[in-house]
């Protein structure tokens, strides 16, 4: 065996031992009996360790270094792979096992505590679960430092290279955007109803609809299926078998049906890494950032659009005929994007969406330095939405614990979400270009020429090339807030009509 | 730590991954796409070998001969799971790595097979992976042994001890007691009718029905849950995560009702497994044999009793009142009695299912030796269902494609299911002493006392004791077809009335 076969030999280990951890995780999100936490904890931790190790051991070391001195006779593609595991394998290297097996028994644990917080609307259950999530945390980026700023370590593992230092001027003209743009929205709010969303529809039919229309977008149900959880998420076990999970809420028509959407975006991502990388470090998205962009283009660009409710109106439509009789496609598509301060992320528009990662990314830069207390962080999140969005929620509930994300130690990844807006307004400029007619294929319901442009520019290159690599191959242009800007604000027009 | 810590920190390792391994089987059969099922083998084929290699890698070596050294220290129920493991270690040993991945492999691969063969009723989609399951089951038969008879090697992994020496004579007065009895039954067959079980039960009430009915025998729902699949399985998890699984049929009331009971039966055995023992390799049943009397104590010995139908009877007239309106408990009760050779072994009565078992058990032992081919599988066992039951079945899905045991390599696992039915009496007869009540709480609905019975008496020994010990410990004699066919005498001469 050559020392590229070697190699790939032992990602092949890693990434099985990756696969069955997430099915674990996925079956503790959907069918797992609520007495089998604990040994879920315990065979979740196992498999950490053990990943942790093949990934770090002495002949890791040894694989890793021979294949990249072996590594200039083999093509771009599998330097690359190489290089992929070099990074994972450098940074695994610097966090010792009892770490990662501590925050992986955490995190179980703490997921568990945070639906139970959830849904008793109380912080206080979750609170020692999210202060030992923080201080493993801190922990692990001082371990991983220095850097300039102590989050720079958890950003760089979502979006490698990013720092604080580029993501605050970002956000600050983001921001002030987002605010110009809302001082003209706000006088004309009379303008959209979106009363529609919050009739009674019935739960199964939202749910045929919703996995009716991701099959249309291109979701393949073959290598893929839907299920129900508290909070949807995608996961995959390999590019062949990729799990989506949605909520349905009977008086809000908008969680099921876009969360999929959403969820399917991420979905074909993963369903469009090619089967030569699918077993290496290199067979997954290429950041969050990139993996939001494809999920937040097929929920927003796509999904939102006026073109796309041409198409998908009918079908709607006939699915619940009484609650939309008074509606058509336009008056729907208004509707679905009145974008209007409120209190729960996922279900906020795409203009205000971004204050709430704002806000998001504040509070977790600062409990990483200490600046704010784990147990502030209540009432610190209920002054941020007021301040920043003039909301205030009336129990944690719909406030501080309406995420999943810090329950399984996902600090630092918030902001993908506004870079994969980002993002997706510039492969959107970049894909019109390529495909003239994108929009009329939307209104026509034909997605394979969009899809396939994903999986061309996007997909094929899994984790083979850095996003800031991506973005420039396919816009020519670096990381910018002026297309996604631009793409609302002309939306807003539309809709509001100024 | 000592040695026996050491020993029991590697096991929890291995259960771990067998936990995971489990998981995934369990996944492959209820929820995975079809799309997913070679990159799944490679998953548990990965999982297969990384077990094979921590049970029996240098360092497991050491750890064996460390704690057997150091045992005399040990209370016995410690010296117990020593000896479990040096046992598993050793037979683990004797079996190449390559040979395990390959039989994981096939395994994954022959149980689609299976499930397309028995859809398109066509046993040549089958055979090819049939035939190397016994290739890869006779070189493992060769690596175990030398044994007086190749299929002693197989059986000694589900029932310790056990010989084909011991078994022939034992089933040989088993088939002459079956027939016997058939002999009285048959001339009498017009007494009883099961005519009502072939009504037409709406699936989803039966599913919520058989349910109820295990929750109410003791099965726990809080680590415990029920699923549709092919064919009704159980696996676990630890004994905190226990899956049942079951299939509906709606002209046929008695598979999902008494094949969920049988299930549960195993299910709570799981459930049973003390938390001592539980990450250990002696947190499981005692033997395939032990565990098959725990389901089929459930699903015959109470739950096809006349006393059982006085308390569950109005419960099923409730869930299907018309089917059953002209019904009594003891017209029921002798209609799920009704003791008539059939097709389907997990569809025959208590008395003819043992013709089931010979037959494949022969069956078996003969592919084993070689003395049957593959190929001859379909021929053979329609000849040996009509010359041992009297029908023949019209097509394969009917016929040698029925059960799920051969795609999964277990070759040597369904002479268990009579040992179970043997055990199951003998225990019942124990019980009855100790518990003189038993056949009233049966009839109040009063479950928790015999549950009780089989916690203290069965599960709590997990795997510390072997088959026999517990039987003798138990009933104070070795196992025996007599009290079995007593029981099963005196219950076709209540139910045909001679």
């Amino acid at each position: 065996m050559s020392a590229y076969e070697q190699l790939l030999h032992r990602m092949q280990l890693i990434t099985d031992l990756g696969a069955a951890s997430a099915a674990l995780g996925w079956d503790q999100e959907t069918y797992m009996p609520d007495g089998a936490v604990e040994s879920r904890a315990n065979q979740l931790a196992t498999l950490s360790t053990l990943i942790h190790g093949f990934t770090t051991d002495d002949s890791a070391v040894a694989l890793a270094s021979e294949a990249q001195a072996a590594s200039s006779v083999l093509d771009v593609r599998k330097q690359r792979v190489v290089a992929t595991f070099v990074k994972d394998h450098d940074r695994a290297r610097r966090l010792p096992a009892e770490l990662v097996e501590e925050q992986a028994r955490t995190a179980a644990m703490a997921q568990d505590a945070w639906k139970r917080s959830r849904q008793a609307s109380d912080f206080s259950i979750f609170q020692p679960l999210l202060t030992k999530t923080v201080d493993l945390k801190r922990r692990e980026a001082e371990l991983l430092g220095p850097t300039a700023h102590p989050y720079d370590a958890l950003l760089d593992m979502f979006e490698p290279g990013l720092t604080v230092d580029v993501l605050t001027p970002l956000f600050t003209r983001l921001r002030e955007g987002t605010v110009d743009l809302l001082s003209e929205i706000t006088p004309r709010q009379n303008a959209v109803s979106d009363a529609v969303l919050y009739r009674s529809f019935g739960k199964d039919t939202q749910l045929a609809t919703a996995t009716s229309i991701i099959t249309k977008l291109g979701f393949d149900m073959t290598t893929g299926r839907v299920d129900l959880s508290a909070h949807p998420f995608c996961t995959n076990f390999g590019n062949k078998d990729v799990r989506l999970t949605t909520r349905i809420r009977e008086q809000d028509l908008r969680s099921c049906l876009f969360g999929l959407i959403h969820e399917a975006g991420h979905g074909m991502y993963e369903q469009g890494i090619p089967d030569d990388i699918a077993r290496t470090f290199s067979g997954q998205g290429a950041s969050m950032g990139i993996h939001e962009s494809q999920s937040l283009f097929w929920e927003n660009v796509v999904a939102r659009s006026e073109e796309f409710w041409h198409w998908a109106f009918p079908i709607l439509r006939d699915a619940f005929p009484d609650q939309l009789k008074d509606q058509t496609p336009r008056s729907f598509y208004q509707a679905i994007n009145k974008m209007q301060p409120s209190l729960n992320r996922v279900e906020s528009d795409e203009l205000t969406y971004n204050l709430h990662i704002i806000l998001r990314f504040e509070i977790e830069r600062d409990l990483l330095t200490g600046d704010l207390a784990v147990a502030d962080v209540p009432s610190v999140w209920n002054a941020k939405m007021k301040e920043a969005l003039g909301v205030e929620p009336p129990n944690d509930a719909d406030g501080c614990l309406q995420d999943v994300h810090w329950s399984f130690g996902g600090i630092g990844y918030f902001p993908s979400y506004t870079l994969g807006k980002l993002y997706a307004a510039m492969e959107w400029n970049a894909m019109q270009k390529d495909l003239p007619d994108a929009s009329s294929h939307i209104a026509n319901g034909n997605f394979a020429p969009i899809l396939g442009w994903m999986r061309s520019n996007i997909h094929a290159a899994g984790r083979t090339e850095l996003p800031r690599e991506i973005i420039q191959r396919v816009t020519g242009r670096d990381l910018t807030e002026q297309d996604f800007l631009a793409y609302v604000g002309a939306k807003a027009r539309n809709v509001y009509g100024f």
